[in-house]
């Protein structure tokens, strides 16, 4: 099985709503340092899985909806917390929808988002595509 | 599948029995930085898998033991190496004991543990719960 | 001439005032890591620096004061931007007040402050004590 | 299950044949970091799942093959694409072969090569033992 | 003092003269990670020292010159080794012949180039500005 | 001023005598993640500041002396505390013996050693040579 990953950040503002939550439930913010990694079986005729350049432009259109953004104030987000495991999932479900239109056919088989919110705790939403 | 790790460290003076050790069987010591990743299919009433906060406490709680201490010493790990992966097992081992005590019901069914010992090496311990 | 660095985080929300700041002028947030760097020439009578520990002590309690806040909500930062390498400065200053309380007397003769605020960028300030 | 990871890295030139690749068509390089991790369900006699140093005198000998080349004039990939994913594969291949030699009989079970090409791209490759 | 960094990578071929290099004599390659700080002691009207964003595209234009080509075919290194050290110089000397365009007038002191060309070896050069 | 950098590490056990160091006055180890700067104003004729392999190679020797050590057991550091900035200095100092026989004649003017002893802590010491 074959992965590969692409890095990029976005920064974003929001609050959570829970006890749990503690000191999180006033409005913060975060940079999530975010890995896509697509994975598969075999490779394209190119001897490659993805194009690493497109993979990146992919992920990068993705958080540009999130990024220097209130999260908060986004319709797509209303009523759920905005927590760092739930917005591994949206990216990794965003990327899925547009797979098909860049990468060969039926080549990915899977994905892993993985969203660092600093140096000592990351989530991460896997996949089948 | 969701994932959420934490990060903590933990120094450690030890020595290895066997002769594959090589100078390894001088007492010597680590540092650890010890990733503690927990796995679930679904997220709970607030949107998270597991409070980070709380494990992040846990994993330090469960170091606390090791920190600072000369394991050869340790009672808890007489006549076994404690190797980098066995260390890995016992730290996913004493986590996995305290899952129930601060994570959602059902929430938490896998846990993986990585140590690592250097910038060139690390080894890590994956179970179910 | 020695320097003994910590590391932490610290997560914030804020916007920015100017059209040099592009989509940063919406209210967004970052996670900042953020690293203090003591130095002095000499080490003290117990062969170190500066406690590593009590250092950690003292720049998790200046960033508590930003933490999962609303930078743009305190008063502290009414008229500025709150932008990496002024936040840098604040730190810096406000651990160069609490210095004499924590350091050998006349140990430390200057500090550094970095802010990571991706992978791709930090800014940082040095000062003298 | 357990895992240990040895890691290095090996500098070559190459180039690639095919439009997707745009730039990357010329004569460029790249420094790859390269992650082997070894996998097993059990420990051996002496408590470790694999020699660490031994398992990264491997990986160093297995790299030796392409440190410092130019990949075009290898006849060992003759009409391949020596991109990062193939790399991963043939890095993973080679130290499959290697396996019998130098670690425990039917301890380990997996392998995952992981090449870095960059601080933002990276590509693995994971097969059975 | 005040600095501000942003990083990028550039992917390289070349080869180097002399018996020092031993097998690097042969055309390999490398991933360069590069990092560029800009320093200057105060900051400017909107509170920053350099736009990060603007510094990063100068610094993504500089490198572009150098990507995914062949060293030793281009005429401005025509004689010269290009040694991590000396491409280091060469990066923060275009860098500064840039700075009048980009930074405000006289904000800008220093400039710091490194080239990280591996996970264990890097090189910088500092220059006035 | 050109700055050449390498990295190693090595793994002791000691302990601290001072009420100040807590837990840590217990027989206890640590990784140092070990990197030396070499510092220079000029390139030597072959286009470098110093050999990247051999420094290397000098920094890994000078470390052969800690690594795989108790250090309490060490007569070289008998009476004082090996802490992480006076064991900097200590790898400097054996570092800048060693420099005549290694790097062209007066082209180091400067060294910097650092030594991380975990991902949250790290100490440094500078000499001119």
């Amino acid at each position: 099985m074959y992965g590969v990953t692409v890095r990029d950040h976005v920064m974003v503002a929001h609050s959570f709503e829970g006890e749990v939550f503690g000191p999180a439930q006033r409005l913060h913010g975060a940079t999530y340092v975010v890995d896509a990694t697509f994975r598969g079986p075999d490779l394209g005729p190119d001897g490659i899985l993805v194009d690493i350049g497109r993979a990146a432009d992919e992920l990068r259109q993705v958080l540009a909806a999130l990024n220097y953004r209130n999260l908060d104030d986004e319709d797509r987000f209303k009523g759920t917390n905005t927590s760092t495991e739930a917005l591994a999932r949206w990216v990794a479900d965003e990327l899925a929808l547009r797979v098909p239109g860049f990468a060969g056919d039926g080549l990915l088989t899977g994905l892993v988002v993985t969203l660092h919110e600093s140096h000592v705790a990351w989530a991460s939403y896997e996949r089948s595509l």
